[in-house]
């Protein structure tokens, strides 16, 4: 099988201006693990047309995959229907089944234009189907457009990727310790790194919210037995430190 | 006053394999907001050699100001500053006030060379101060390089911001309303937004944790006076359409 990368998206002014904080790229970076695609970068981007466009151009030819979100709904500040087509160089064209559902689910008298805007893809996208607020997110070519909003977002990745041409899915153990530090062992994990170098073994300092301070130990790689196996070293690597290990991530 | 853009790459697998959410863009931004620089776009990217070097040489020279998150530590998958210094062609050398001050912090026998590894900035550049645990950041032609455990991060965009050039503060007014519907009201606030071309309109639709959905919409931009008369009107559209406008986002 071989192994996919990814760009995802996130179109929008109110993460960049710090309004929000992006929701988004953790449930789709786990549904992208499970499913053996690996997510490589993720950019912010705002609500400009050129920023839009540019962007989608160069990340449809630098990654296999292309996801985004944001900016499909409604209002005149969602623009990535209209940049996506141009990027693409097609018109938009109604989508007639998206444009029934959504009659459908609004009523008559709600379903006016700007909901109607809603239905309009790119030529030759597929909709992606939308059970929470039912206006179809989209594909064309390797680009898989998604709205902002988290609930909507997430129920699309979870119909989508799934239909996604799967690669080998990514494996991760941790052990975390409070108390341990960094400095101390980055000469026993750089040697452990070399001991196991077809997997990423990482090194993350945390602090709880009560003050605790600890590091945690990340095997991160597409061999499951290998991992296991650098996961046992780390937990004895902290071990040998005087610390007690607790698997997985502080919470 | 001028307006400078920036960019910020949050340089850590952790956030690309979903293990970490973001916590820095926020603080960045806000802080940016305050201080009159743009956050124009944010990248998230892997601690791979080839591909941090390519985009601070991307990002330097499409941006005003670039600044960065992760990989400043200790431990072998630390490898920003020495992308940094080839990013920039110059070699790493040795700052003897921050390795003064990292020994005295840490003691003779912690001090080891994983931790000096941390003094240890390209030529050139100048360090962005760390008072929570010393190993310093720095500064080099227009890219600033800080570390990503959130405490640090704060830290040290509270020492470097005020430092950068002043532009103008960004100004910002919303109002929410539980009930309120995106599709209803977008050609009232298409016209609103016509009405006051200088600065940006935006509607987001929200749902709390309790299930309750509405919308926020937000009047943003530079003249602050112009922001508060079409935060007025935002606020009278809401209640045109028999909803009770609620000041600021939803919490």
């Amino acid at each position: 099988m071989s192994q996919k990368n990814a760009c995802f998206l996130v179109i929008g002014n109110e993460v960049l201006s710090g309004r929000t904080k992006d929701a988004n790229t953790q449930v789709l970076a786990k549904a992208l693990n499970e499913r053996g695609i690996r997510l490589l970068e993720v950019r912010v981007i705002p609500d400009i047309e050129d920023h839009i466009i540019r962007t989608v151009r160069e990340c449809k030819a630098s990654f296999d995959i292309v996801f985004t979100s944001g900016g499909i709904g409604p209002t005149h500040d969602d623009i990535t229907t209209q940049c996506i087509a141009k990027a693409m160089g097609v018109p938009l064209i109604l989508d007639e089944p998206s444009s029934k559902a959504l009659e459908e689910h609004l009523g008559k008298e709600r379903f006016n234009k700007a909901c109607q805007k809603m239905a309009y893809l790119p030529q030759g996208a597929t909709p992606i189907e939308n059970k929470v607020s039912i206006a179809p997110g989209f594909s064309i070519e390797n680009v898989h457009v998604m709205a902002g909003v988290p609930s909507i977002f997430a129920y699309m990745v979870s119909w989508l990727v799934p239909q996604l041409e799967a690669g080998v899915p990514l494996s991760s153990k941790s052990w975390h310790a409070p108390g341990l530090k960094e400095g101390q062992f980055a000469d026993d994990l750089e040697a452990l790194q070399h001991q196991f170098p077809s997997i990423d073994i990482g090194s993350y300092p945390y602090q709880l919210p009560d003050g605790v301070k600890g590091v945690a130990l990340v095997a991160k790689g597409y061999d499951a037995q290998v991992v296991n196996d650098a996961a046992h070293t780390l937990h004895d690597l902290i071990v040998a430190y005087g610390q007690k290990p607790i698997s997985g991530d502080p919470v």
